[in-house]
C-alpha cells in the first residue's frame, strides 16, 4: 500500500524516515478483488465447444480411475459405467451433477471483515503451498520448520494482498507426519484470521481440521459455511485415488470447498499439445468435481488444475513458459462454460534463487492468471524452485506485485478525467504538475508506489548500500515480523484447540503408520 | 529457440555437450510476429470517444507549442490559429493529416530475408536505447563506449526474436558528441543486416543518417522505401522543439518513419491521472503525426509515446507499476481508433541491478503491451535504472523472454487436437506421455524450452556452481560473442561508407558546437 505522506514535494527523505513511518502504519488489508477489467479469452465459442466435446469423449469413452471402492460405489448408483477401477461417465450424468456446484460463495474468516468471495468476477491470491525446504530469512535454503511456518502464516496475515493466510505454506518436517496438521491449522488460526486452508492427506486429518474449524467458528457454523479451503490433486492422467478422495468425501460433507486440481506436467502427463492438455485436464477436473456432488450436491467446491510444461530435454518441468499462460487462458475460458469457480496458480518458479529468472518465470504467469479471470489465484507468493522452497523474500516481493496486480484489476478509473482536463489548462507547455490542485488532491492514490522497488538515482541508491531487491525484501521482512501482534483469539477458544491437540497426539502415532 | 536434440529420453546431458550443439546451431531469425490472439481492450467505445474528444479540445483550445519558426509557418499554411509558438489545431484539420498517415507499411532491411511489416496484426521487437552507462559484460556500471555499442549490435543481429539492430543501444561516450552518429550507423549497418535506427538530435545528423542509408540501399530506394526508424520525443507537456521537428522534417521529406513519441513522466508532466495522461500524450502525438504530414503527405510515421509514473513520494520516475500497463491499454486503443502504427516500450525497469525487481518491472510491462498490441515494441531488450544503463545480461535474459512472448503471440493451435486426443487413448491411467509416437513427433515444438531460465534440480544446478540467471546470461554472451560472423557487406559499399565518414568528420567539429 502507498505510505501516506505530507505533500508530494517531500521527496528522497531517508531511509529512518520512512522506517518510522512504515512502523506507524496501521495494518491493511484489501477486500476481495472484484475485477474491473474485462477478461481475455484466446478460444472463440467454436473452441470452446471442441475441447468440450473431446473432453466429454474422455469422460465418456476412455474413462477415469476412481481407485477407491467406495466412490466406485457412489458412481455405480448413479448409473456411470464401472469396468474395475475405471468409471465412464455418460454427459448428461456428469454436467448434471456439475451444474449443482454453486457459482460463487463467500468463504468465511474468524475476522468477518476478512471473509472473502469465491467465484465470478472476484479473485482472491493464496500463498505457495507444501514446500518441504524453505530459503530462510538469512537466504540459506535448509528443511522448513513449523517456526518457518508460523513466520509466514504471521506475514500473510499483514501483507494486504493476501486474502488467505494460507495452510502449509511449508512443510513443519520438525513434527511427526501424522501430527502436523494438527499444528498447522492451530498456527494458522492462531496467528491470522484471515481465511485458511486445512489439510487433506488422508482421511482422519481431514476430519481432524473441521473438528478444530468447529471450535472456531461453532460446529453448526461449520457445517453450513465455508470457513477453509483444501486441495486435492488428480494424479493426471486420470487417476484420482483413495487418499485424495477420502478428503474430498470428509468435506464435501461438511460443505468445505475443496481445490479439485488436476497435477498437471504437461507433455509427460498430458499429451504434448496445449490445447490437448486442457481437454484431459478439463475431464479430470470435472470428474472430480462431479464426484463431489455425489456425495453433497450443492457443496461448494472449485475446479482448478495446476500447471507446469515439461523440457522435452532435460525431463524437468519448467515453470513460466508461453504455453502455461496460453493454457491458463483456455481454462479459464473452460472453468467460465461450467460456471465454476476456478483456481489456477500464480507465481510459480523454476529458479533455485530470488533472481532475475525467478521474477520473469512469476510474472510471465501472474499477469496471464490475473487476465484469464482465475477466482482462486494459489501459489501467489513465495513459490520457488518449482514448488520444492517457499522463500521468504519472494513472498514479501510477490506480495507487493499482488498489490500492483490489485490495482491493475480494479480497472482504469475515467470518472477524474474532467478535473485532470481542468488541471491541464493551468499548466503551460513545458510545465510541472507537481503544484496544481489536483495533483495535490490525488498525489496518494494517483500512481503506485511500491516499497521494495527501489526506483532510486544509482548515487542514491549507491549510498543506501547498492542492496538488491531481495536483500531489501529480508529486512522488511524482519521489520514486519518485529512489530507483528497476534489477532485477537478468544482464549477459551485458545485453550479448546489446544486441548484438541493434546488429545489427537495422545491417539496418533509419532511415526507415519 | 530451443535446440534440436536427438530423442525426449536425452535428458541431463553435460554442459559440455549442450555448448557444442549452441556453437553448431544455425543463426535463427524470427520473421515479423503476425499476433493470432486477441487484443486486449480496458476501454469500451465510449470509454475511446470520451478520451478523442478531451484530445481534440486540448488541440483546439489548449493548444500545442511548436517550438520553430518553419513548423510554425507549416501550421499557419495550413489554417491553423497560431498565437506565438502555440498552434491551435482545428480537428477537422488535423484528423484529415493523421489520416494521410499509412496503416501498415514495410521496413526494410539489407538483407530482405529481415525485412519486417510495421503496423496492423504485425509486432517487431527493437532493443533498448540512448543509455549513456552499460552494466558491462564483468558486471560492472561505467560509461559506454563504441566497443560496447558494437557488442549490443552484433548481439541483436544474433539474436531470434530482436527484430531491429538498434541505434544508439547505449551513447558511444568516448567519440565526440557531433561525430557519433556517424558510427553509430555504420556499426549498425556493418554487424548486421537487420532494419537499424537513425539519429534525431539534429537537422544535419539526420541528413548524413539518410545520406549513410543511400549508399547501403541506393538514394533512389530509400526516397521512397522506409529503411531505419528514428525516434523524436515531444517534451510533455504539450512542446515539440526545434531540434526534434528539424529531424521529423528530414525524415518526414525522405519517407523514412519516426516514432513520434510523447515523453510521458505521468504526474510530473501530465495531470496525476492515467486517463488524464493518455489524453494529454494522445494530443501530443497527434499533433506530432499531424505535423510530419504537413511536411510530406503520406510519409510513413509511428504514433507513440514513453510511459513512465512519478513517485509522488520521491519524485522518481517509476517502471513496471499497473498504471503503465493500463495506460497502454488505453493508448493502444486510441492508436487504432486512428489507424496508426503504434509504438511502446516493453522492458522497462528502474532496478539498478539485473536482479529480481528488474525482472518483475520488465515483464509487468511486457506483457502488457504485446496484449495491448504495440506494433514497435522499443526498449524490449537491456534497458535498466530508467534507461541510464544498457545491461548486457539483461539483454540476453530479455531477448530470450521475447521468444516466449513471440510464440505466446502465435496464439494456441487447435489443429492438433485429434492428434494429442488419439495419444491420450494409448496411454492408460496413471502412465505417462513421454513415449507415444505423437508426443516423438512433436517434442521440439510442442512447449518452449529456454536455456536460460534453469529448471534442473537444485542438486544439478549446484554441481554446476549454483549460477544465477544474470552470471550465466553473461557467460552466454561471452560464447555468442566468440562465434559471431559478420554478415556479408559488400566491400565498394563498406569504403563508400567509410569515405563517407572520413569526409563528415573532417568537416564536423570535435567538441558540441
Amino acid at each position: 500500500m502507498n505510505t501516506p505522506v505530507d505533500a508530494p514535494e517531500t521527496r528522497r527523505r531517508g531511509r529512518a524516515a520512512r522506517r518510522r513511518e512504515r512502523l506507524a502504519t496501521p495494518l491493511v488489508s484489501l477486500p476481495t478483488l472484484v475485477r474491473n477489467i474485462p477478461l481475455y479469452e484466446v478460444l472463440d465459442a467454436e473452441g470452446v465447444e471442441l475441447i468440450h466435446e473431446e473432453s466429454m469423449k474422455i469422460l465418456e469413452e476412455a474413462g477415469i480411475d476412481f481407485r477407491d471402492a467406495e466412490a466406485l460405489e457412489y458412481w455405480k448408483q448413479a448409473g456411470a459405467e464401472i469396468d474395475g477401477q475405471l468409471v465412464r461417465i455418460p454427459r448428461e450424468l456428469l454436467l448434471g451433477l456439475v451444474a449443482t456446484t454453486p457459482e460463487e460463495f463467500t468463504l468465511h474468516a474468524r475476522n468477518p471483515a476478512h471473509s472473502v468471495r469465491i467465484g465470478g468476477r472476484n479473485t482472491v491470491f493464496v500463498p505457495t503451498y507444501g514446500s518441504p525446504y524453505v530459503l530462510d530469512r538469512a537466504h540459506e535454503r535448509r528443511y522448513s520448520t513449523l517456526a518457518d511456518l508460523e513466520e509466514f502464516h504471521k506475514l500473510a496475515y499483514m501483507l494486504p494482498a493476501l486474502h488467505l493466510t494460507g495452510g502449509i505454506t511449508c512443510e513443519p518436517v520438525d513434527l511427526p507426519v501424522p501430527r502436523r496438521h494438527l499444528h498447522i491449522a492451530y498456527s494458522a488460526l492462531k496467528h491470522s484470521d484471515k481465511p485458511y486452508m486445512g489439510a487433506t492427506v488422508a482421511k482422519e486429518r481431514a476430519e481432524d481440521n473441521v473438528a478444530m474449524a468447529g471450535l472456531v467458528f461453532g460446529e453448526d457454523f461449520v457445517r453450513d459455511n465455508p470457513v477453509m479451503v483444501s486441495v486435492c490433486n488428480c494424479n493426471s492422467p486420470r487417476v484420482w485415488d483413495e487418499t485424495m478422495l477420502d478428503a474430498v468425501k470428509v468435506y464435501a460433507r461438511s460443505n468445505q470447498p475443496v481445490l479439485l486440481s488436476p497435477f498437471v506436467l504437461a507433455g509427460a502427463s498430458t499429451p504434448a499439445s496445449s490445447v490437448g492438455a486442457v481437454a484431459q485436464l478439463n475431464a479430470e477436473a470435472l470428474a472430480g468435481i462431479a464426484f463431489s456432488q455425489l456425495v453433497n450436491p450443492g457443496a461448494p467446491m472449485i475446479y482448478g488444475q495446476f500447471l507446469a510444461t515439461v523440457s522435452m530435454r532435460s525431463g524437468a518441468p519448467m515453470a513460466g513458459t508461453p504455453e502455461i499462460s496460453l493454457m491458463n487462458f483456455m481454462v479459464g475460458q473452460m472453468a467460465r462454460r461450467y460456471r465454476l469457480p476456478w483456481r489456477s496458480s500464480g507465481m510459480t518458479a523454476g529458479s533455485k534463487l530470488v533472481d532475475a529468472q525467478a521474477a520473469y518465470e512469476a510474472s510471465m504467469t501472474m499477469q496471464s492468471v490475473l487476465l484469464a479471470g482465475a477466482n482462486f489465484v494459489f501459489h501467489a507468493a513465495g513459490w520457488l524452485e518449482g514448488g520444492m522452497t517457499a522463500s521468504f523474500a519472494k513472498f514479501l516481493l510477490d506480495a507487493e506485485q499482488l498489490e500492483m496486480y490489485y490495482r491493475f484489476g480494479e480497472g482504469p478509473k475515467l470518472d477524474d478525467l474532467a478535473a485532470a482536463m481542468a488541471a491541464l489548462r493551468e499548466v503551460p507547455p513545458g510545465g510541472h504538475y507537481l503544484g496544481t490542485a489536483h495533483t495535490r488532491e490525488n498525489f496518494q492514490t494517483a500512481f503506485f508506489m511500491p516499497e521494495l522497488l527501489d526506483n532510486n538515482s544509482w548515487d542514491q541508491w549507491a549510498a543506501e548500500g547498492s542492496l538488491d531487491a531481495t536483500t531489501r525484501a529480508l529486512a522488511k521482512c524482519e521489520e514486519m515480523l518485529a512489530r507483528y501482534e497476534a489477532p485477537a483469539l478468544d482464549a477459551g477458544v485458545d485453550e479448546a484447540l489446544r486441548a484438541f491437540i493434546r488429545r489427537r497426539e495422545a491417539e496418533l502415532p509419532e511415526g507415519v503408520e
